[in-house]
């Protein structure tokens, strides 16, 4: 392991949620992994940075919240998981470092979740809140897909610290991934960056780069947002078989492992720059 | 172009739809293009399967209902488009041989649509029942991804024919397209087959076919649901590029056109199979 990414000890402290919103006990931040578009990695990026996150000794909980495609249960290799249910709460999966609750795990695999949007939000709470999650640092929500019903309930309802915005390099992601850029901002929630994946195709017989879905996407929405591009994932193979098997390529030793590690401590920078929460301390404002 | 490919004259007729719906007098039929999971290529797959019906002489329509990231503008390279209104009608954008109307001509690119599900829905309505399609043989809707409000919506009130599913072989992607086929099977809407994307990547460079999403998915799927794999495309950089530059792949002369002109064939065949409607003939029965 490259012990350059590794640091003694970080200490997490809870940073400033929307005014009106309550702070989660036990949960000193929520960061949201969102995309415009479905199918850009967005899951993906989820699992491997909590994986990298628990690494550095951060306490990490992960929230598959997509609904209507919950994918973390693949993703860890967990698809026949059935949480306990322990006083009322549900006993999240430990693996891999990380406490993962998932609309996967409480669901038949191959039944449609065909429902309203009303019901999804209710379910959504009770993820959220009758979780045993414990203390945590961060909680990773994998939100789904889009800027729609769910979204609205979500951000208005729970108390997201920041998002992370998930694109390809192509127009038909970029052009999402600004919707749901601007839906956040008007939703008065910061973002900390973009992650731009399957930027580069690498050939694995004669090493022939090819930019199969385009190239400087994400340079131009993280110029016009003023935004930072917190990292850059090649289209390998490797990322797309370790998803299949159930083993975060976060979790091992390679190059692609380095570039989830260095978008960690990225991030844990990132969220270090946000306004703190003194709420805490200072008590509630009435004002009359 | 390939002559083996052309035939004199199709007649398309009008196939049974749902009991209790009525057909939209001049659409003959409706086909929903479909994938449980987003940025698998469906919107690409309607718009390149709409040009190769298209150029054989059929009368297409084509409805872009993904509310939430509309890509059907930049597919065709109209993101300024705005349609006008005729007698409280839309006038479809005529291109490529296809009438078409999307939710993209009518909101500004960059904004989200946070809208909930039930206003969503009447917006459907009024994209499908008060645009000036003309007679039309096929009119292609572009699903939402997903399985939720929006898809419940549609198929209860929408009359439509049969839906063909996309997918690509990824473990992820998968699971996603069973959900969705699933669904249409518990509505009673015929599935026409499964299409494959991305399904093999070729290095433009040394030629090395690499299988960066996985290989025999479909078949997997299209076994167990007695389904028919109408379709596979490859992971090809000009399939990307044209999407980008707003003129479908399917409209030029090459192999992968070649492949979209045979998935029309195939879509002709497959439509011809199923029920026919009767209902023009024999009236409305009234069960006293």
């Amino acid at each position: 392991m490259d012990t350059t990414h590794q640091i003694s000890k970080v200490e997490i402290i809870p940073h400033r949620i929307k005014a009106g919103q309550t702070r989660i006990p036990n949960i000193k931040n929520i960061i949201a992994v969102t995309s415009g578009k479905g199918g850009v990695g967005k899951s993906t990026t989820a699992i491997n940075l909590a994986t990298s996150l628990a690494q550095l000794g951060i306490k990490i909980g992960l929230l598959d919240a997509d609904i209507y495609g919950p994918s973390i249960p693949i993703l860890v290799g967990e698809r026949d998981f059935k949480p306990e249910v322990l006083d009322k709460c549900f006993v999240p999966l430990e693996k891999f470092g990380i406490k993962i609750i998932s609309f996967g795990f409480l669901i038949a695999e191959k039944q449609p979740a065909i429902w309203r949007g009303a019901i999804v939000g209710k379910a959504l709470d009770q993820l959220l809140y009758d979780t045993q999650w414990g203390e945590l640092d961060f909680l990773i929500i994998d939100m789904p897909p889009g800027t729609g019903d769910i979204h609205l309930t979500m951000c208005q309802k729970m108390p997201i610290t920041a998002v992370i915005a998930v694109t390809t390099p192509q127009d038909i992601a970029l052009i999402d991934v600004i919707k749901s850029i601007e839906m956040y901002k008007k939703l008065d929630i910061p973002c900390l960056g973009i992650i731009e994946n399957m930027s580069i195709h690498i050939c694995a017989n004669c090493g022939f780069k090819e930019a199969i879905f385009g190239e400087m996407g994400a340079e131009k929405i993280a110029k016009d947002y003023n935004l930072e591009i917190l990292a850059k994932l090649p289209l390998d193979i490797s990322i797309r078989q370790s998803s299949d098997e159930g083993s975060p390529i976060g979790f091992e030793d390679t190059q692609i492992a380095k570039i989830y590690k260095e978008l960690s401590l990225r991030i844990v920078h990132q969220v270090s720059l946000l306004a703190k929460d003194y709420s805490s301390k200072i008590g509630k404002i009435n004002v009359l």
